[in-house]
């Protein structure tokens, strides 16, 4: 009976299930499914590419979840960033869940659902807490070290054995606020047999070890030390350990601390409720009183260090910025990196810094960022205490995930038991066996466009992609067909094509070909507005190639009057 | 009487007038004008920014060289990169000056030429051998190393002294092709007293010094050494000196060499023509009978290194390459970074290629590029040992001008004597003394779109912006305004907006918006088409703002029947 029941649970398989974050750095989120249960770890976004003109951001494919909703026993975070907690009111809005996080991990979940007016059931947990979801899923939040306070990993135990799932994380052993990854939870695990590892690859192919948060706080106490008149910082608003560093930094040289950018403000202000920033009192100042500050007694932490257009950096640079108009004098500091597609973006910001007279500190010039995953070295140290029987490498381009199941390849493990998936595909996993099967689920980028969530598809991104590149001719004239005769135009009116004033020759010649071939169809007998329409293209674009070389959009209109 | 003609000679001043090249990345040109006389040194392209939609290239300003046709005494050259020699066929085509450079440099010139069906009156330099140019211009093209073979910087006699230009460089002490910078000449010069010295400033952010060509070779020897199948190999086509190593450690490893992609063939025939590339006889094959060569005897050389969409390498990755189809066990080599703003692009076709099986060696994983402009080090070798009176740093965005500013400050060079310009400013020299006059001449970037040169302008720029980012609706009817009728329509028609057939609904009501609003004017006797079209604007963008959150262009289009 016994030997029975044992074979029975050995039996008993989960499914791993990507929707999100493999091929791509962004838009994290992995579902473990048992039975007739799933637990969905992580619900990110992430942002459009160069391609996916005029959309605002990328989120996951819910419909294998939409389909499946009774089966859903909730929602593990493993932190506070947007790549992971983005799409989360996206969800909510269809699905009501329980969510599971650290306490700075929802309160920014928290913030994000307000904005959306959405209402979520938000459930603390604690690192080293162990929680129950639903009759298979037992979940442990291990501490973690990565360039957000209170981030986890996630040890969760199945019928299958345990899945440990490495959120983001970096080897931190001096973190801002004194908390390290839990390496005897995470040893104590390897001993006990993990069967599956997922594992951040980000970093994957950066040999080395990534730098320690105190190596830019160093960075900036002594640039603060050597700077004369104003401090303008920017940082991303969510890394509250840089925040605390720089504070701190502005407290040692005696300047006070105004904030500037709405996210900026909002996750200071959540930092301290949540008692995750330790600020001195009469540090911070409010920036609308921080004139009266002289500009050497002064520190201003702002947002923008990617450059984005609409941010406080952005308009600081351009003057644009109402509270903050930049003088000769001041020192600039971007606390960050660019992120790959941003570089351009970034520079134009520099440039127009220092063109205002600033003095600007940015990553090509001094070590004022670290990065917040782990490099080759972190992830080998990771691999050997864990020593996991399967992987699946997780967040990363496909170069991450090859690079980073070449590591484990190369620490012992055998590539058959090495699982590299794409968003989609099912990983089976057994205590002793696992296999992929390809492409299962729906997993597409979903996009979203102002208030529209997967209405904009792939013919309206063509579209856009040629109106952008060539735009538009539009030829419209009002047509008697009955009587074969063209009672009104045609006009010609373009868009993003040329300045039609310089270039009416051009405008009148084309309205003459579209004319003589409306008549030479109405003549000829061709009648039916398809076949009309399509002349009119054919010998329009024909002429407007030969004469500019170029491919707008052409698009006859025709009125039947 | 002697004395005085000193006094006047010393009098006579030049102007130094940027054109491009200043505050951006490319697009070099530069005049130097005296008296009467003008010398182009230089004459470059750029590339598009993001914000320039279906812009091809961008080239100079040329409506000050227009205007003083006359004056043009020549355009020297100093090495045969796009952003130094691409824009040359749109000057020639409209002024006939003589063009002179080295003899690679002018092959690469004439290839462009034939391109575009221009005569060029192309005089050949060899550095060292002085040449007058006018009566008030003396050029000695002096050897340099740079990342292309056949490099010059020019030390330009003038009235008001020596105006020394560096070009692109480096400092490679072991160049491919054996002849490194003639530092002897170089110091020489500084004995003899340089008035003004333009230096590159491509890398002045960044400490050291740049890499020899001689590190990419062992990198390449040894990627060889451990490659089994075939190899493909990108790179730059002009880098003939990258080109000449893959040759020879091809040979050394037993393999012949095959070429692909357009540009690159082009190049290596004319390298092999004028002697610039030394390819053992039977080394090279056709790409066609490639396929008979076992894989581990064939390296292919190929463009694409910057992932350029219609390249060799990006069709390879996409396995739209005719002859070239990737296997299992292939290995192929990226011998480059990525410029500022393609590496997203890379990134993309580098997880293409790995998808394919191939194994993929590109800049984060090896040193397999090494920059061809001077680094910190450098910089300051080269003020050493010209030490000019004045400086203007050009090459660069603002933020490479202040570093390097910053640098000739760092050997003692006073602020007064460093002169930051912009395109179209003039620097006024003298012997003695210099200025510079802000705004003098246009100097605008003229974008390049099919066959019009500069027909493009910011308005359809900001048309096609706004067209890829919403798309836009179209609104058109009949009217017959002196009996107050809607003849026929409104029809709404949009593009880049929504996929209508999902949306029919809202295009319905859309239509509805817009009738009622004509119906409301015909009412009110509001005839004018200027009137009706606003109205129909707003109440039309107001109604999809409201359902969706975006801002399509709306076209309304009226016909009178």
């Amino acid at each position: 009976m016994r030997r029975r029941q044992t074979r029975n649970k050995k039996d008993i398989g989960i499914k791993v299930i990507p929707i999100g974050g493999l091929n791509e750095i962004g838009k994290n989120m992995t579902l473990l499914e048992c039975q007739d249960e799933i637990l969905i770890i992580d619900c990110g976004m992430s942002f459009p590419d160069d391609e996916m003109f005029g959309i605002d951001i990328v989120i996951p494919d819910f419909s294998y979840l939409m389909a499946n909703k009774e089966k859903i026993v909730g929602m593990v975070l493993t932190h506070g960033h947007e790549d992971h907690i983005g799409a989360i009111p996206y969800l909510l809005k269809n699905i009501n869940i329980p969510v599971f996080g650290t306490r700075l991990t929802l309160g920014l979940v928290g913030n994000k659902l307000k904005e959306h007016n959405v209402i979520g059931d938000l459930r603390t947990v604690i690192p080293g807490e162990k929680f129950k979801l639903g009759k298979n899923f037992e979940v442990e939040p291990i501490r973690t070290t990565h360039s957000i306070a209170d981030a986890v990993c996630l040890s969760v135990n199945t019928p299958a054995g345990i899945v440990f799932h490495s959120g983001d994380f970096k080897v931190d052993y001096t973190p801002v606020d004194g908390e390290p990854i839990d390496f005897s939870k995470l040893a104590e695990l390897g001993k006990e047999g993990v069967t599956l590892m997922l594992c951040d690859s980000t970093n994957a192919v950066r040999p080395g070890f990534t730098a320690s948060e105190k190596v830019v706080g160093q960075t900036i106490e002594s640039i603060f030390r050597t700077a004369k008149d104003r401090i303008i910082i920017a940082t991303f608003s969510s890394n509250v350990h840089r925040v605390q560093r720089i504070i701190e930094n502005a407290v040692k040289v005696g300047r006070k601390v105004a904030v500037s950018g709405r996210s900026m403000e909002n996750v200071v202000a959540l930092a301290i409720e949540l008692g995750y920033l330790d600020i001195p009192a009469g540090t911070l100042v409010d920036l609308r009183t921080a004139r009266n500050i002289p500009d050497d007694k002064l520190v201003i932490i702002t947002t923008g260090s990617q450059g984005e257009p609409m941010s406080a950096l952005s308009r600081i640079a351009t003057g644009d910025h109402k509270a903050i108009k930049l003088k000769k004098g001041d020192m600039v500091i971007l606390s960050s990196t660019p992120i790959p597609g941003n570089e351009k973006t970034v520079s134009n910001v520099v440039n127009r810094l220092f063109e205002k007279g600033a003095e600007v500190i940015y990553s090509d010039i001094a070590d004022i960022h670290v990065s917040g995953h782990a490099c080759q070295e972190e992830l080998k140290l990771l691999h050997s205490l864990i020593r996991p029987k399967f992987f699946m490498p997780v967040h990363g381009e496909y170069r991450h995930l090859i690079q980073h199941s070449h590591i484990a390849e190369s620490l012992g493990l055998s590539k058959d038991n090495i699982f590299v998936l794409d968003n989609g595909d099912i990983l089976n996993v057994k205590r002793d066996k696992a296999h992929i099967d390809r492409n299962q689920i729906e997993a597409d980028a979903i996009l979203v466009d102002g208030l529209g969530v997967g209405d904009v598809g792939n013919i309206v991104l063509r579209d856009r992609k040629m109106l952008s590149e060539s735009g538009l001719i539009i030829a419209t004239a009002a047509i008697d067909r009955f009587g074969g005769i063209l009672v009104s135009g045609p006009e010609i009116i373009s868009r993003g094509f040329v300045y039609v004033r310089e270039n009416e020759a051009l405008i009148e010649e084309a309205k003459q070909v579209v004319k003589d071939t409306i008549e030479k169809c109405l003549e000829n007998n061709i009648k039916e507005w398809g076949s009309m329409k399509a002349k009119v293209r054919e010998s329009l674009s024909s002429y407007i190639f030969q004469t500019t070389k170029r491919n707008p959009i052409i698009l006859p209109i025709f009125l039947e009057v």
